[in-house]
């Protein structure tokens, strides 16, 4: 498991909690998941021991976005049996991403990292995810996608587990019931959400997310301020993670932006906690949303005294004038 | 654990499944659980392997309430140390209630009953509740009332948990925040909901249900079918459950009612699946969409060709038409 | 301009406010517009000053439904030039009509009668109804349907009007536009009920009142009361007015229903106040409902001590319980 | 009454309609009435013709607000008996405005100028104003706020009116009633629009449009662009309207920024149609949605290659960071 930032550190914390032996491969909080480095460990593992690689796919506490295919290619090249279990949960909707074509066993995506990988899962491979994010809705879905070969494990698994076992509710979907009673109104959200971003069609809607992140990047660099991702390939369409100078407290200017512009930024979790600032830019909102943000983020940095140079909210919009912007290529696997 | 039905059923399973061994009194789901036979098994436990009393307040499936307040009054006279876990999903904000008053360690009232329930809760007292029933929302919401005898419990309890670990919940509930993500659309609404019962008075919503239930046992005794519930302290001012006669067809009869008149009746459940229907009266309900439910039915028994007498509908209305119906005492503790 | 009620007497006062010369047809509030009458009346008109006839379709204060179809042969018969005009406000959506194949000049269908008939209309076919009965919408739309006849005397006319002009309307019309600020949001609803009205199907929903209709009288006739309507040819399919004994004040009576069982009976208006009480059973309304509000009615004058005969719910349930109830024949013009 | 624009002019034109004459002081559409040229009228009305002086508030259509507090210090001092009408329509709720304070006979405010200005009402005094502006609601409300003076002079009005008639209206309020079914929906939003308004405070409500106005006019200079408005103490609180360069189409451009940034800026109209184009900044309205508009337009003027500086962003942000800007006086009556 690869320690991206906070929510993979939760992810961790709630293996532990069940007695699993992580492997937490040390992170800077600063880059993804390392594909050389877990293809390393891997190989290293003769007795097989690991059962499983885990990767947050989208760190939403860091803005950093760890690139899945090639870690599913790392995987592959040590001939390792693990399965490979990925939270997808802000990055669904949002970010270029396939259970299937790469290869992922289980992925994981919901209104909680936890939610969806109790005990019985930790054999297996799922992807996660959640509803109120790139799916626009209140908060209250979760959703996994599961290889069979993570079916399989889940079954050979001893441990007990009642709410979190997905065999019953894939037995019960099958006559389109579920075990308990869902989130109905949810789900009608949900139908109108996916035919949303299938109006908009996923590629745009990607695209769309890509050039905000650039958009975001561009005013941030023109500030004169640290971007916490230090990898060009791993930018996060969806958020950006700022570094506060030294000497001046992120919660403060959070602070000062509420209150003179009304505006939530998001705060930096426990490592990173008053030393970065997060943009949001993901779900439903676009250009002038994203301009509305950065300007108050501009005016905010004035207020409050932050040392930074102008005209960030200005090299935003060159690069949202350009009708063509080429997404940055990790994202998108060719 | 008293087996009242189907929920309690799923309740043993659920426990099952954690691998704890369940004394599960056996019952013809048309009753209630026995206080004097809890007791009498609480005596016999010597040893004090016995860890929690577990009882189903409102039998969704049945109709059948079962006397939480005697039950404690058994464990008391049996001086034995084992703690009261009720599930108040159905009756929550609809039958009368008191998680301290009556002395119950946990209360538990949720979507599923399952939900909050997990490993770590079977050695303690609670109290569950859900959203979508007595408070009139859409489902998402679970609830727990946690006596400090509980929380003791939960602590030294050395089973693997998570997401249904308490403590944490408590720990982030006094800054007013949660682990996770909230259904916070569910919080705004929980917040009305709360208003309307309070604008009401809960004594009130007690009597309307109790009203209500009365004017339902009246139809269905009208029409000389049979009423589930075997005991008049026992029948449940939530909901009621009648017994299709001999040769005919639950199901085939809901289904009529559907398609005649856009009515959806609840089916039996497991045991009794084909054997009863029944008609719910609980939540944002009053007399006369009773009436309406009622006459349903009645329309639908005769096209549906069930022996049955005419009339039912006429009981109801000489109940309702009554200012002052006395409440059936067993509900209103005094 | 027949006097069938409060609605055709506020259509003449408004007419009078214009200074219009009205031939108002005395009637008693318990039957339609008379067509031989009518006929009579035009023949008699040697000089034609008369410039339009003028009927409420359903009169909402009466429960009576006049048969526009064979007012329109009358016309016919009398080979008189007038225009005709319809008020068809609360019988848009629920009753069976036709503005070109009944040969209808202006169809009125409005919040409020008077809203589309300004000066400027006096001389013209028109057709109106409104939003908040049949069509299921909160108030705040009328509707018009214009023949070229009318539209040719409304160009002729040279009184003054701005607001209530259709020229304009029409004009602006046809790129899709609007004089003024058109109520947007209940555009979008009106889409959605028009579509709710397309997959019930016309036919099913005129039947479907009709069939409420006969269900309602059948109560009616089974309390030994009277209904105010007259003609079994005139029927409202969308509310019944009943006439209350003697020496019995219909408010008073209402005001009982309101108190115990929380449902709003229609009043009596003008003439017929404190002396009946109407039943209204039209749009977004079933068979269930119906059974409520009929209980609601039969509880009530129990409680209120008027005198009656038991019994009027289960007539009505012998007419629901019906597959097939043959619709009144003068509401659907063969 | 003053040519302000065009919404000025659709007035007249109603007024005309109902063959009143109409003294139409000439304007360039870029001032509002002028207090010195209504008096100078009002002194050379020896024989009383002049009824009304009508001005329009806010003239939506230039972006340029008229003082009515002077217009009715110039009517003193003229010592004319002529009531004072004035359109609030785009007003109420955003720029500081006092019936009873300034001496305003009568006030409109309302979905659609005409609506409450009809036959009757030109002998009087009015404020008029609407719902969907200032008040943040669906369209589909108007206001009148009438002084005694004008109701004796509707009163003793002799022209035919029905719908348009005060007196009824403000019969049936007395009682809480109102003569046709009213948008009761509408009803209850303007409730909790009231209560937002008075949450913020009406003088801060009025402060923040000055800012926003401020802060618009300061990114159109920085464009090098010109406002329409060319009285400084006229500006407009609530829209800006801006002047194409010549040889530019304002409507290509608005469909430029349509097409490329999902924002709809207002078109010209009438007389200044394809020379101008509006920014809104009204209603429920912040800082940073101005941001986002702002860079919209500053991107599209770049897109569809409008000569311009570029800049007026930040210009904007200068005037933003400001904490207490002090508001232009002209609309604070001191």
């Amino acid at each position: 498991m690869a320690e991206t930032g906070h929510f993979a550190t939760l992810w961790k914390n709630l293996a532990e909690k069940f007695k699993l032996e992580v492997d937490f491969l040390a992170g800077d909080w600063r880059r993804g998941a390392q594909p050389a480095e877990i293809e390393a460990h891997l190989l290293a593992d003769r007795e097989r021991r690991i059962k499983a690689v885990m990767v947050v796919h989208n760190e939403t506490s860091t803005g950093v976005t760890s690139r899945i295919h090639e870690v599913r290619k790392a995987v592959d090249r040590a001939k390792h049996p693990a399965l490979l279990l990925v939270d997808t949960i802000s990055s669904l909707g949002s970010i270029e991403y396939e259970h299937d074509g790469w290869g992922v066993d289980v992925t994981v995506s919901c209104s909680q990292k936890g939610l969806m990988l109790p005990p019985g899962a930790w054999g297996v491979d799922v992807t996660v995810s959640c509803s109120q994010k790139g799916l626009m809705l209140p908060p209250g879905l979760g959703f996994n996608a599961v290889s069979e070969k993570a079916l399989l494990a889940a079954k050979a698994n001893q441990t007990s587990r009642s709410y979190w076992d997905w065999h019953e509710i894939i037995q019960q979907n099958k006559s389109g019931s579920w075990p308990y009673t869902p989130a109905t109104n949810l789900l009608y959200g949900l139908k109108e959400a996916i035919k949303m971003l299938m109006e908009e069609g996923l590629d745009n809607v990607f695209a769309r997310h890509l050039k905000l992140a650039a958009a975001t990047r561009a005013a941030v660099r023109a500030w004169n301020l640290e971007i916490l991702c230090q990898d060009p390939k791993e930018h996060s369409p969806i958020l950006t993670a700022v570094v506060m100078p030294t000497g001046h407290d992120a919660d403060h200017f959070r602070d000062v932006a509420l209150k003179n512009y009304d505006m939530s930024l998001g705060a930096g979790l426990s490592k990173v906690k008053g030393k970065v600032f997060r943009i949001g830019h993901l779900g439903h909102f676009n250009e002038l949303m994203l301009m509305g943000t950065l300007s108050g983020v501009e005016m905010a940095l004035d207020v409050a005294k932050v040392p930074h140079k102008a005209g960030g909210v200005l090299a935003a919009m060159e690069v949202l004038k350009g009708k063509d912007v080429v997404p940055v290529s990790t994202h998108r696997v060719v």
